[in-house]
């Protein structure tokens, strides 16, 4: 086949949409022709058939394995994106405030960790859906700087217990800054908040890359675009006794909330509350099928791990030429490694040095190294479909770039 | 390829998701794993790439060439589906009207026609989201007696004009009824309540199978799995005039809108304001590129009329063992075409009857024709991708089962 051909040469280190293993679309390719002998399409099945719903109850059970999700947790598989989820987990977790908390007077506070450009995005989204939220602590100023300290939990503005906030909610990692909060960063908080507090983490970018404490969390959403599938699937997975019926519990504080976002619609479904979309999950089952063969989370996390060594190492044997954007070293993300190339003399960034890299490596067949159009620089993804090989690829890219300019 | 020969044996008449034509979908195998040369699949490219928004441009130019889209109408690829439009639609309606009427006082209408299932959810959701729901007119009880006229739009009970209603919602085809509204049906309504009140039709699975008249309408919108692509799309085209920021103009009547679901975000951007379902968008380019090489709009609502044709003659040749569940013809779906099946000597239903039938097509190849589970009864759904040899199969079929029952 010509296409896996010219894949084969290709690295694609995008932030995503991303990579995707070649097996797993060669296998769709077929599929979406005729789904195991049915003579349809897998897109062409009907989502209530019983052939697409054994797909899908795999593609729940398997994330239950890989992200050791208890039973009184739902999986659901919606639409939407992450950003859909700024607002759906502040609506769900009002009313389930209101739900818990009948005789509740005033405005329950809602606390967030801005740690870069999506965390904010959901902080000015809560802004616009409810009157009490309080930025419990900004970490970006600290990000690129080594003298300031990033705040850890035991530090930030919490809202008071006493007050029952209705969630606390933050971004696992920052896909734009490659700043990635350090493993079960977040069991850091006072044990009393975190008993009664609600924690929601948005995991689009990182999720399945390393191991996550679900049970330490009411909601986890993510996009399938980066370690899963391709775009158009948005999954949540989320505490049961948070689902409620928002209509049943309105409160002057808990605005009215259109019936996709409502989660409980999704959980009584089984997901077919309306038609899912059924590509991104059938992708995303076959690539949940190869991690597990892959030694699930635990293989993932290892190889992210030597993965992104091999690249911040590279980088660091080359102080004079590249600055990593995260000054921080227990905070730089294994998924998105975001950098900086310096003048040699002036030690400023250049980004005449910079976009002489983006074409080195397109010539290496390395693509999409730029970084995000918001902040410039370099950035290059090793989600989990990226292999060793690649990143060594990389690295080596990267030493020759620098033994040509220095 | 073996797929492609089990497909060609199998005729798919299911009500949607539904069958695309085999050479999209060989294409687009295809274009999974290398797309156009770029070493990528298409859902592996940034969707800010200029890849990407080329083709995401020639869709949106497609689309206004079939429908004939003025340029004072956006063309909006979302997710979601129809369902969320329910909401969607309506939210952003009354965000317009609270813009175009800074003075108004009170609550406006809004009007609803249900002459199905998914017109009464979109109706149900209205209730919802708005205090002032009037049902103008309930065309379901009609549907099915040949003895009670279908009200017309001159005999609905419309709000007053000058209470200048927020928005008029009919559907244009009840997939699960069957019932499809007479072309151009809408433009019956009083005529200073067509200049004065935004018209929104929900399109989902008749959109492209006939000509429709976009500038008799506010909105319009569609899920793409009838006509269209695979399911995760869904496409709204609405009058630019009405596209407002929402939280400026926010009223008593107007609730909050999540992010996603305002309209103004897509329209800013492009229908990029998030990663957007870009497999559903790649397949339905295809779709719209073929249909424009098959002779527009002009030729699928003439093969529209054939093939439907075609299959109720052969059910009316069969009076005494087939019933069209809508006995108005004029009323009677090219799209969806359901239908009971008789006991020849009692003249009721026989679900008896109807699971041989189901059963008998399934020896014939031809796949999934039951009615929808709320209603019971047999559907064979007639979309833009089945061919006339198909719905003379489907004939013969009905024949021949008529020829060993009677």
């Amino acid at each position: 086949m010509t296409g896996s051909d010219v894949r084969d040469k290709t690295i694609n280190l995008g932030a995503g949409p991303s990579s995707l293993p070649t097996s797993v679309l060669l296998e769709a390719s077929q599929g979406i022709i005729d789904y195991e002998g049915t003579g349809m399409g897998l897109t062409e099945l009907s989502h209530r058939s019983s052939t697409f719903q054994q797909l899908l109850q795999e593609a729940e059970s398997n994330v239950r394995k890989l992200l050791d999700v208890p039973d009184e947790y739902a999986v659901l598989f919606l639409q939407g994106g992450g950003t859909e989820q700024f607002s759906a987990t502040l609506l769900n977790m009002l009313a389930a405030h209101a739900a818990r908390n009948p005789t509740y007077q005033g405005t329950p506070p809602v606390d967030y960790v801005v740690s870069g450009a999506w965390s904010n995005k959901a902080f000015k989204e809560a802004q616009r859906l409810s009157s009490r939220v309080n930025l419990a602590a900004d970490l970006r100023a600290s990000v690129s700087d080594e003298h300031k300290k990033v705040l850890r939990p035991e530090e930030w503005s919490l809202s008071s217990v006493d007050e029952a906030p209705a969630m606390l909610h933050y971004c696992d990692n920052e896909t734009i800054g490659g700043f990635e909060l350090p493993q079960d960063f977040i069991s850091r908080l006072p044990q009393a908040y975190r008993e009664r507090v609600p924690i929601v983490a948005d995991c689009s970018s990182n999720i399945l890359s390393r191991r996550l404490d679900v049970r330490a969390h009411a909601a986890i959403y993510f996009g399938a675009q980066k370690n899963i599938g391709p775009s158009g699937l948005t999954m949540v997975i989320v505490r049961r006794d948070l689902v409620v019926d928002p209509d049943a519990v309105r409160r002057e504080y808990t605005p009215i909330i259109p019936t996709t976002l409502v989660y409980k619609n999704a959980v009584d479904n089984g997901s077919l509350y309306n038609t899912p979309p059924m590509f991104p999950i059938y992708v995303s089952a076959l690539v949940f099928r190869e991690l597990l063969k892959q030694g699930g989370v635990d293989g993932a996390q290892e190889r992210a791990k030597t993965r992104s060594k091999t690249v911040y190492d590279a980088l660091l044997a080359e102080p004079k030429l590249y600055r990593p954007v995260v000054q921080h070293p227990e905070f730089r993300s294994q998924m998105n490694i975001t950098f900086r190339i310096m003048d040699p003399k002036t030690q400023e960034p250049s980004p005449d040095l910079e976009a002489k890299f983006v074409a080195f490596c397109s010539e290496h067949r390395i693509v999409n190294v730029k970084g995000h159009r918001s902040v410039g620089g370099l950035r290059a993804s090793f989600y989990n479909s990226i292999s060793q090989e690649h990143a060594q690829a990389f690295a080596e890219v990267l030493a020759q770039f620098a033994k040509q300019t220095m």
